[in-house]
This record gives structure tokens, sequence and C-alpha cells, in this order.
């Protein structure tokens, strides 16, 4: 089995809110970008060049976070990805976000693939499912 | 009971991928300005005023959606909320996305409620359980 | 000439940042929501309806702004979009931000037109020249 | 003088619109985070951190930005930041970014600085003047 996978994030004052910690809205997108640095970095490209160069979509069907503590600038956001369930035709993501050793937030994140100009389902392409099966927890 | 809240949003060429529909990571942005513009309507101010003027911190511990069909430019996106589940010092929201009369999203979304300077937890005050009452579905 | 356009924002709490104001990555995407809202009312579409029903393109090659006083959620963001500028294939909007009647922002935004699939500039169509005109300052 | 500060920035899928290239409102955040980058790795602390550990708030009052070339998430983007002019209490940042070795977008953006809590104009702190000056251009 492969480490899992961490992707850095610098907080920012604007992702701030005006209680000094980061907005609500701006975690999800985080947990994305995590997904998508984890897809550029294993497969070679994010979900940009899957669907232009490979033809293959992946729209997601499900998100679900729990917020544990508070995300702040004063620390790097270590976000960390792994594969928690993989299906015949779909993948869910683990996100956990940690700040200074304390876990901030983890989410659950399923998406399916398709043949992307189609928008038709497809099973998940060989050359993706073997980078993920490493990355089962 | 109130008729359902609804919030009607401007999708916009910049909300949109490459793949010509809303961007995942906006739809829960959309959600969180949905149930801001209920407290704004229901409240006399959404999470800025409740904080700054009243002292309530609202953070949110808890997200979950359910993505069931694109969202696009080509219709409104009229946005419902209601109040699905109301705790001594908690809300749960339910959000839903509706385009052209199908439903697009659906989501929960769980907040507590603090004293915004101390970071405590507190009951939610009665101005505000009356309001929320009122909008139990 | 027609009245000045306007197009109204309802500000949040997560447009907001720790000095309690907009954070001013936020302004100028106003600004550009305001100028879609305006081909949306003007043109019956805006840059999704444009590019992918009618071919054109309307790609940004320049924007200026100075900020004048905070945004805050207290008000409702007014924002008035008119034409500066109207050139063979280029177009500069003026936008202004008030808030309880007090100019907050204002900006310059030239957009040049294009054949969207060929990526090549054209001349403004005649029925967006002739709302464009009609809107001129 | 030192060596240019650059800053990279994975550009994402999440970034692009349907013309498949970064929608244009997405440009001023890259360089608002670059400037973010710059005051963190030569500061000790973004802008989150000169406010509240040092009371210095740093407003925007203007800026402008010329759109050379499209932005895509195939190449990373490599911001640098310089100081293009230094007043009493105010600083100019000249922000470009480049894909590929090619000019994507050119900016300028003017800072002023403020005694945080109580928004009046300062000088430009010592400490904070040195780290400018040797970045100059």
């Amino acid at each position: 089995m492969a480490d899992r996978y961490t992707h850095d994030i610098l907080v920012t004052w604007g992702d701030c809110d005006p209680a000094r910690i980061v907005y609500t809205g701006r975690i999800p997108n985080f947990c994305l970008d995590a997904i998508n640095a984890f897809l550029n970095d294993t497969l070679g490209g994010g979900w940009f060049i899957q669907e232009l160069d490979h033809n293959m979509g992946m729209p997601f069907v499900n998100m679900s976070l729990d917020f544990r503590a508070p995300v702040t600038p004063r620390h790097p956001l270590r976000c960390s990805v792994a594969v928690a369930r993989l299906g015949t035709s779909s993948v869910t993501f683990r996100v956990e976000g940690h700040q200074d050793g304390r876990l901030c937030f983890e989410g659950s994140f399923t998406e399916v693939f398709t043949v992307a100009d189609r928008f038709e389902k497809q099973p998940i392409p060989e050359r993706v499912r073997r980078v993920l099966e490493n990355h089962l927890t």
C-alpha cells in the first residue's frame, strides 16, 4: 500500500470570514482541490486532463463533511486523500484536513466514471483502477 | 406552517466548468447563500448581523449533499430552505435546488449556536427558535 | 438613452474577511456578475448563452478597479453597468458599486468579441451593437 | 536586489469555464494569493498575521490587469511578485503570470498601510519597508 497521499494548502486572509476562521464554503473546495491534486500526481493529470485528453468524466454524486475544528492561516493545511471504496464505476474518496497535528475536518466524496462526450456511465478504466487500488485504506 | 422559503440564484458562466455545468464546489456555496438569505429574510439579518449585532455565532458541524442532476445557467436556480431538525442548541437545514421543475441537488446542513465572543455553545435564543419552528418540515 | 442598468447583490458573511468588510478578491467577481446580469437582461442570455447558442465569445483583455469605500453585508450592493466605449470588435463596460448611496468601487472592463469556436476576433454583431449603443454613457 | 519572487499555482478544472480556460474572475484572486504568499515568505506571515499579530492593515485602493493569453490547467501557473512603487504609506505590487514561458497576465495592485484597529493610514513600518525595498524592480 502507498503512503497516505497529502496535499498542502496555504490558507489565506481571503479564505477567512469575520470570525477569523476559514469560511465553511471554502472547505469543500479545499477537499476538491486535494482530490484533483491526487489525480494530477497519480494519474498524470487532474479532472481537466482526464476529461479532455482521456474522454473520462468524473461527476460527483455525493459529498459529506464533518467539521471538527476551525481552520486558520496560522498553519499549513495538510489534506490527506485515500480511497475508501472502489465500485465498478464509482470511487469514494476520504479526505481529512489537519493543522498542526489536529484533525480539522473529514469528509467523503463519491464520483462516478463516465464517457465524457456521451455522459454515460463506464467501468473504471484499468489504468485508473490500478492506481486507486493502491490507495485503498 | 409557513410556505417553503425559496431563494433564486442567477447561475453564471463563471460558475460552470468545462463540462458546461456548474462546478461541484460551487453547489455547497449556493446552499450556504440560500441559508444566509433565509436568515436575512426571517431574522432581519444573515450570519454577519447575527454575529456582530447579536453576538450569536452559528458554526457548521456537518454538511451532506446529493447531486441529482446538473445545474446550468439555462434556468434560474430555485433553492428552498426548511428546518429538518431543531435541537436545544443546533439546527439542521434541508436545502433543495430545483431548475425548471427538476431536483438538481438536496442537502443537509447542521449549525450549532454559540455566544460568538466566547466560542461557547448556547441554547437557541427564543427570537430565533420561534422563527425556525415556523419552518420545520 | 436607457436608464442606467442596475443589479443588486446580497453581500454575505462568506464574502467578508476578518476585517469585517468584503475581501478585495470578491469585488471583481461582483462586477463580472453585474455585467453578466446586464447581458442576460438586455440580450436574453449571459456569456453562457452567447457562447453556446450564438457562438459568440467575449474574452476580457483588461480590468481596472478603484476601491473607494468598504463593502459590507449591512446594505444591498447596487451595481450599475454602462457602456463607456464601443469599438469595432470590443466594448468597455463601466461598473460602479454603491451601498446606501455611497460609491464603494468603480471599474472599467474591456471585452473583445470572438467567433467562439474559432477563437477569432469578429466585429460586434448588429443585434448586440444596437443594445450596447443604447447603454452608452 | 533579490531574485524576482515567484509563487506557483496548480490550476484546476474548477478554475476553468466552459471555454476550457481559466475564468476571468479567478485571475485577480490568483494575483492576491501570490501577493499574500510573498508577504508570508518575506515577512513571516500574510495579511492575516500582519493584521492580527502586528495590528497592520493593508487595504487595496486599486487593481489593474491586462490579460495577454489564456491560462489552463496544462502547465503550472508561475506568478512573480515585485514592488513597482514604494510610497510613504502605500505600495504598488507588480504581478505577472506565466505558463510554459509565456506571459498570460500582468497587473498592478496598490495597497495602503493602516493601523488596523483604528482604520487610520500609517507610514510603512521599518521592518516592512526594508523587505519591500529589497524587491523593488
